[in-house]
């Protein structure tokens, strides 16, 4: 096969992966949706996921084709502006992969409950075809939007019978800016949704009215299930869709360049193909090992997701070793000396898988409830809160140690091996298996969901424990997921700022230079005010939740005795965590997105902005770590004491535990991993802006 | 005067401010030390002060002694081997200050309380002069250290007639070495101390015991006055003694480069001048400042102390116009083009003292129990203590905004005005009134101890009335005092950054180069593993104090009881918070030395180190103010409550409060403060190593 037919099969494995999440979407619908009482909890928690999506898309609409629009204004020399149908496409690709992942998790979630009446693998099956439709959405619109576009560009911007490659990179860049747009919004709205209506259902239900999580009673109940829709399948998937779309957009970029430094031209240079090819290949690799995934009743379903998403892993790294090394054949030059070829970027893609797999274990590591960091948070919750929060502070710091040593070492072999190019890669080969892994970490809500409806529903003791079983796993793949999505926007985001300044033709970014050591401190000081923003909006949304609950307990006659004809106003909270969320993600939005534009129009040499964008990728890296590992630790810790250590349920050192896991929620839920997002937005929108500036 | 006059006076400068330490001593130790009962409380406190000092100084001594062998050895070539005496000199220098500060503060305690039985006035003056002491001492002594070196250095390297300024400066870097070792032990050192004690104190005597604060049965309170003491006089004080030189040495380094690079020789051209002599006349005019620190019965004490330091300020601005325009006749070139003369340094001077004015000033809004911040986390304790953490948290994290934007306008304003060389002279625009700043944050934990005496000695309510006032004043100071040390540490760390690149002859440290971006997040990471490090040495330290006094509640009959015979065993106390600070302070210290070392013997080119720097000084920046204003915050929000808001104490609200104080005491007093260490401490070591590296 040439590289042009290659070119054409890489969309061909979006389709793919499409027509899978339409077949795994098809058979979800025909499950069993259970009786009529659960068929109408779902139809709630269904229809505010929805509206939220509605709402949250009409704003963003509107912000994106505004953008759209100036940016194709700014460029509207030599056809450039088409950047601006980039953006559009980048988007609508993203928005819809939400919406589609959305709508099947929303169905999924009835159905895995209505399987837990009968078998634990039957209910597996049903939680992870959800999730592996959001997976299998991320990936398939991902790749087939780019390279489509990819497609349409380079067989337009043809000069003399040759691709200018130049133009096609720099115009497809917009599809990143796109994605990131998007998934900006949806994790902070998102994640300000789902911690305001968490709160408000555990503050008013259970510690003022003292009715049990879950209960039918408590208005807010709908809303907290919505909430874990939106914000951890739609943000979590809008997330892993800009890490995906971005890793392959940096490798474009700087194997373009690489590709016409050495001489190279044509309409898809071996190093520009690759990205592609291996993205296609992942997605082939990440569907079959979705087989794999299957448990026996009574039998671990943690095992089950690891075989899925290990094998994955292995196989995709067998496959890049044949691949790299047929497309492959020529070497490059590393800036450092010495040239690099098919081996070198193998090296780099290994480097890249090791390091995701290592984060997610040390993760795992910090936070779970059955290892000794979280254990210790829970050993100094018998002295009260106070130490409760200051061991988990310190944990999270601490934690921040070993991810980013990982990082650094991976990021150094992967430059020492293929240089700026073998970053881009090693992102990428963290990546190449997004389907499977986001499948396994948009199970969790579903899973979740389904304990959520199986409670309201008052489902059987035994249907309870088997999709609390499926939670309890939930939770550990989500902590993982979490550490995969910051080791990932991290690599991402230094392939971009690498594409930046290669685009910017900068000779250096000098830390010397005071113009960019101020960059450097207004960089790091992003990711604090971010946090800040975020939290005090969760705070905000929380509050106005807080107030309605109880409203509804005062006015509504009957609800809190559980009176048969007393209906809480679901719909009424649901929109007020909407309202708040969209209201309050505003803020952190636009700083998101106007700082590095005014910082780069200030200065336009891109000094003071590539300082700016070191800073917030290095602090915000640490931020996320920290208050994702915190925030978990917390969480686990508190779980650990209610299964009976140091009192259990009820005691002090749970009161001083329940302190810490709140506390908790704004920073694994909200802010921390809305940082994920600032990184690499704040890279795409200056690698966006660069060609302006120059 | 020609400039040889002028080398000789800037010593004498040190001799006039050592001078005003001593007769203020003398002056001190001749008021009236109250009654028997007062005078034993006091002699516990000073004897368990100079306990620690003395332990802490022995660990050192071999550290030193040690580092500075070392040193020498490995410059053994052509006389720089004379880097060890200026580590050596450094370290005594630093020792000696807060040495003396202390023991004249632990004098000072006793008899400020002893004057607040007669008049407000006469206790205030007891206890500033108390903190001027440890203010000129370390002025003092940093300048006479630092003048006679130089005044030795270019006398002995001496080659064909022409003092080699390069050798003399490569020599005298070791005295910042010294200074920044003590500085770190003592600043670690002294906060674990102090939070351990007072942790113990607080949660077994007032939390289980239920007796009041600095009540004489409870065995820690002693060691909690104590830890006052060690950590916010010898603490602060080698933390800005360390910031002082390190400004002054900065400037030397980039001055020497500059004068050079524009082909001026002698003992003392003139940019190399310039930093002794406003440092010089800087003590002259705190000096005189000093006198306008008075009030009367019913005034406000601290009008009085901002009254002496703003004076210091203005003075100090017009006497740099004039000296600079004096000094420097000649202009020199800038990298980005033009040139700078006189003018240029002056508006460098300024930038640097207005930051320092603005960053008092914001750190004092957002802390301030007078001020919407701490009254908002006030506000949100009456929903439990989770919302309060959450609201100090982002309260801290939004605060960094502020002060680094006046930082980075600071750095940019000196920049644009005076190059490198602007940047050193903004730090010690800043540091230049340092006399009088730390006279009057060292007048806060003479006032705090004082009123612990009153207490403990059952002075009347009319005293305590009296060392509350200056106490509450105290707080204040220590706020700004904080804003303060944090401004200046970052402007230090930048000129030492500056310097070191400046040593290495490095032409840039570029952070699109993946090594340097690998040193970035290593850099970056630092603050936060640091600061785990700080905080749960805290924890160790205190769980031991807390064991020890339950233990002595337990064992002495009658204690508990109030018995007159029987006495808590308080030294035994101090022993364990001694031990317990000297046993934790080694990790992090070595932490902090050990990396730039290895990083830049790893990477010779210091490109790596450069990231390491940059990155530990923009996050250490962040992570300090965050940490410092998160938890000056919360101690207010609880006073604000305390004094009888939102039900006062005893309430909810105030048993929110008092988590979130807890949470944040490690904060604003170890880990927080220590960071301001960690950020110069690896600057200097750097630079220092630097000729090893080239």
């Amino acid at each position: 096969m040439d590289s042009q037919t290659l070119l054409y099969i890489v969309p061909l494995c979006g389709v793919l992966a499409l027509t899978y999440a339409v077949l795994r979407g098809i058979w979800i619908n025909k499950q069993d949706a259970g009786n009529e009482r659960m068929q109408t909890i779902a139809a709630h928690i269904r229809e505010g996921a929805m509206a939220f999506l509605r709402r949250e898309y009409s704003v963003l609409a509107i912000f994106v084709v505004v953008v759209a629009a100036l940016l194709a204004w700014a460029n509207y020399s030599n056809n450039a502006g088409l950047i601006g149908v980039s953006v559009l496409a980048g988007a609508l690709c993203s928005g819809a992969a939400g919406f589609f992942g959305m709508r099947v998790a929303t169905a999924a979630n009835v159905r895995t409950a209505s399987a837990a009446r009968s078998s634990l693998n039957q209910a597996l099956k049903v939680a992870f075809s959800g999730g592996a439709v959001m997976g299998f959405c991320v990936v398939g619109l991902g790749i087939l939007g780019l390279s489509t576009l990819y497609l349409l560009y380079s067989g337009m911007f043809v000069e003399g019978g040759v691709t200018d490659l130049n133009r096609v990179i720099k115009v497809i860049t917009g599809f990143s800016f796109g994605a990131s747009s998007i998934a900006l919004f949806a994790r902070v709205g998102g994640g300000i949704f789902t911690k305001a209506a968490d709160v408000g259902a555990d503050l008013v239900g259970k510690v003022e009215a003292g009715i049990p999580e879950d209960d039918p009673r408590n208005p807010a109940t709908i809303a907290d299930n919505v909430g874990d829709n939106v914000g951890d399948v739609a943000g979590m998937g809008a997330d892993l869709f800009e890490s995906y779309v971005g890793a392959i957009i940096g490798s474009l970029v700087l194997g373009a360049a690489a590709a016409l430094n050495a001489g190279e031209t044509g309409r898809a240079p071996a190093l520009v193909l690759l990205p592609l090819v291996l993205a296609g290949l992942g997605i082939v690799v990440s569907l079959a090992s979705t087989f794999l995934v299957r448990t026996k009743e009574g039998g671990n379903p943690s095992h089950a997701l690891h075989a899925g998403t290990l094998s994955a892993a292995v196989v995709m790294l067998i496959v890049t070793y044949f691949v790299t090394r047929a497309l492959v054949t020529d070497t490059y030059p590393l800036a450092a000396g010495g040239e690099f070829g098919a081996m070198g970027i193998f090296w780099a893609t290994l480097a890249g898988l090791v390091a995701g797999v290592a984060i997610g274990l040390i993760t795992e590591y910090y936070t779970s409830e059955s290892r000794s960091p979280a254990q210790g948070i829970a050993q100094e919750s018998l002295t009260g809160s106070a130490t409760n929060i200051i061991a988990g502070l310190a944990l999270g710091m601490k934690s921040t140690a070993l991810p980013v040593i990982v990082l650094v070492a991976a990021m150094m072999v992967a430059y020492s091996q293929a240089g700026l190019y073998g970053i881009a890669i090693a992102a990428l080969g963290m990546l190449s298996t997004t389907g499977i892994q986001l499948a396994v970490d948009a199970f969790g809500p579903v899973a979740d969901n389904a304990g959520g409806i199986a409670e309201m529903s008052h489902l059987g003791p035994e249907v309870r424990g088997r999709t609390d079983r499926l939670d309890a796993v939930g939770n550990t793949t989500a902590a993982i997921g979490k550490g995969f999505a910051i080791g990932s926007a991290a690599l991402t985001a230094l392939a971009l700022f690498a594409a930046f300044r290669t685009t910017m033709g900068l000779e250096e970014i000098d830390v010397a230079n005071p113009k960019v050591m101020g960059g450097l401190f207004l960089g790091a000081m992003l990711p604090f005010l971010f946090s800040s923003m975020a939290m005090q909006a969760v705070g905000r949304a929380a509050s106005a939740m807080i107030e309605e609950v109880r409203r509804q307990f005062k006015t509504i006659p009957g609800l809190l005795e559980g009176d048969e004809n007393a209906e809480a106003d679901y719909a009424t909270c649901v929109d007020i965590a909407t309202q708040g969320a969209i209201r309050q993600m505003v803020m952190p939005g636009v700083l998101a997105i106007s700082v590095p534009v005014i910082v780069g129009f200030y200065d336009r040499s891109g000094a003071t902005l590539g300082g700016v964008l070191a800073g917030v990728t290095a602090t915000g890296v640490m931020m996320a770590i920290f208050q994702a590992n915190a925030g978990g630790a917390w969480d686990n810790a508190k779980k650990y004491i209610e299964e009976g250590h140091h009192g259990g349920k009820g005691s002090d050192a749970h009161k001083a535990a329940v302190v810490g896991d709140t506390v908790g929620d704004p920073f694994k839920d909200t802010s921390g991993p809305s940082l994920n997002i600032l990184i690499k937005l704040m890279s795409v929108v200056a690698l966006v802006i660069a060609p302006l500036l120059i």
